[in-house]
């Protein structure tokens, strides 16, 4: 089959790999409909040092089930279905708790003998735990607002329940990629009042007034943190969910936050030291959040997009086949797209 | 009268200043009774650098109200009365949240012209909202767990408030102080079932058993974390309430928290950055916590101590007069002695 590999910075290419094989019972192989590319895909093709053993991308992807191994119960061959961006048991202590993340036998998509999302097939680990039944034909036109339940509407929904959001809440989204409008929609899901987006991108802002946003601060660093707290009365809002991953970002969450309030975090962080001192401390900030384990929230995100009350799907603003897919690299390094949808 | 300067580090002095009087309507003049030396009274006593304008020390203290200005209206000349360690009006926005800590009209004190606690006589600002009654005479043996509320008890409940500690929690406690140790008893009484106290001191360890701990780790560092792993099926505990301030006990603190865990640090950090990267966010670790706003669990601790159900006030094991408060900062700071109590 046909799949992404990452060799360096860069370099990007799309090369013939194994076909994928049920390796244990509990596996299913998924030939893969639609997948897309991460803000977090960014990070490794800005940055990785040039390799032999290229990296296989991808971790969002939903398809149809191809074959299911002897041990699966739960999916047959011919069930279109979303895979969460880790795989997961969905059955250890981890998991009972909603931290699929955590999974006691789960991992990443991409390492360690199991494919990555952008490819034409994918086996898929613990496919009873992983994957999630999606009632719709393969063709439905539904299948880029089902696909952000592998990621970015998760991911975004994390940040806000991690947060506490909560009916009548005031909150900052701080980015305004795709996460960050996931964020949007997820604040509105749980009732936020005021919803404040941090982004310069007029396009993804606008999106993100369609998703729910209340206001949009272009500003950033001392003098967006000024504009925010103008807008609320000098105090902040009490959530922030900061989507970004930056160090900046997270000095920026800090300062619109407000005493007692909580950031989430679910950016990845490109750091290693969060400059959370005496002043912080005095103002009774919580840091909460990290990697959303996406699996808990698919079957209770899955039902607003299936009867179109939200529509996550509009962050894809390119679809791309398969093979053109170091140009979907080059165009969100860029800026140019959001997010790319492929199509293999 | 008599008080408490600091002039420069290990430069302790009692000295005569002004006496307190009404400046504002909402004043009172509290005659202390008891006053302690909190741990982190030590800090500037290890580091002020020489100056002529000392600082007024001690933020805990109870006694009785000599005068109450003409707007005071819930207290009045005799009341036997404890101050929580920050001032507050009690009304504003963030008080009546339980945020008095960030009070838009309290402060510190011993500064801007407001005594400190280690004195005779302490000017109080907005007494009514600041100072919580105390329904016993002057001279009950009760006093010594009551001006625990002043600080060490609240602040000690707040970690495990803040990390949110249920019935059946498991709790690791980081820190053998006085703070610690009032952590252990607030993480008994949210009911956790498990409390492990990390410190080496066994004086006051044995004072943590006593108090409802479960369990004592003495080794720090890896090898303490690699203790409370196995004492923890290899998971850590769900809550972790950082009672030190140092940057080794919170490294030691997301070392013992269990994925998805919370860590609440109630010790003044003396540090600006924390490190919290990728493998904490990977966990879903959240960090919380911060200054204890002690006003606001006053009432609802004190029928613990009244009951006699809980003896916080055991960890005060040297009584001293005020004019020898030196000695009292020589024996805390030399470990000599956990909690110094002064009776000026």
């Amino acid at each position: 089959m046909r799949a992404t590999l990452l060799y360096a910075a860069d370099d990007v290419r799309v090369e013939n790999v194994a076909d994928p094989k049920i390796h244990n019972p509990t596996d299913a192989v998924v030939r893969i409909v639609l997948s897309c590319i991460c803000g977090s895909d960014l990070w490794p093709y800005k940055s990785l040092p040039p390799t032999d053993q290229p990296r296989h991308m991808g971790h969002e992807f939903l398809g149809v089930v191809e074959e299911a191994g002897s041990e699966v119960c739960a999916l047959k061959r011919g069930d279109v279905v979303v895979a969460p961006f880790v795989y997961a048991d969905n059955t250890c202590v981890y998991c009972r708790e909603g931290m699929q993340t955590s999974c006691l036998h789960g991992g990443q998509w991409g390492v360690n003998g199991v494919d990555g999302g952008q490819g034409q097939t994918a086996r898929v680990p613990y496919a009873d735990g992983t994957l999630v039944k999606l009632p719709v034909a393969e063709d439905s036109e539904l299948l880029p607002d089902l696909l952000t339940l592998s990621d970015i509407l998760c991911t975004g929904y994390h940040a806000a329940r991690t947060a506490g959001v909560r009916r009548g809440d005031s909150v900052t989204v701080v980015g305004d990629g795709a996460v960050g409008l996931a964020a949007v929609i997820s604040a509105k899901l749980l009732g936020a009042e005021q919803i404040i987006l941090m982004g310069r991108h007029t396009p993804r802002t606008d999106l993100g007034r369609a998703f729910g946003a209340t206001d949009v601060v272009a500003e950033r660093g001392e003098e967006g943190v000024a504009r925010v707290r103008d807008m609320t009365g000098g105090e902040g809002t009490r959530k922030v969910l900061e989507c970004v991953g930056l160090k900046d970002a997270l000095v920026q969450s800090f300062g619109v936050v407000r005493d007692g309030g909580t950031i989430s975090r679910v950016g990845a962080p490109q750091f290693t030291d969060v400059p959370f001192g005496f002043g912080d401390f005095m103002r009774n900030v919580t840091l909460t959040g990290g990697v959303a384990p996406a699996r808990a929230y698919i079957e209770e995100l899955m039902p607003h997009i299936l009867d179109g009350s939200v529509r996550p799907g509009r962050v894809f603003d390119r679809t791309l086949g398969l093979e053109d897919i170091a140009d979907g690299y080059r165009a969100m390094n860029d800026r140019e797209a959001l997010k790319v949808l492929v199509r293999p």
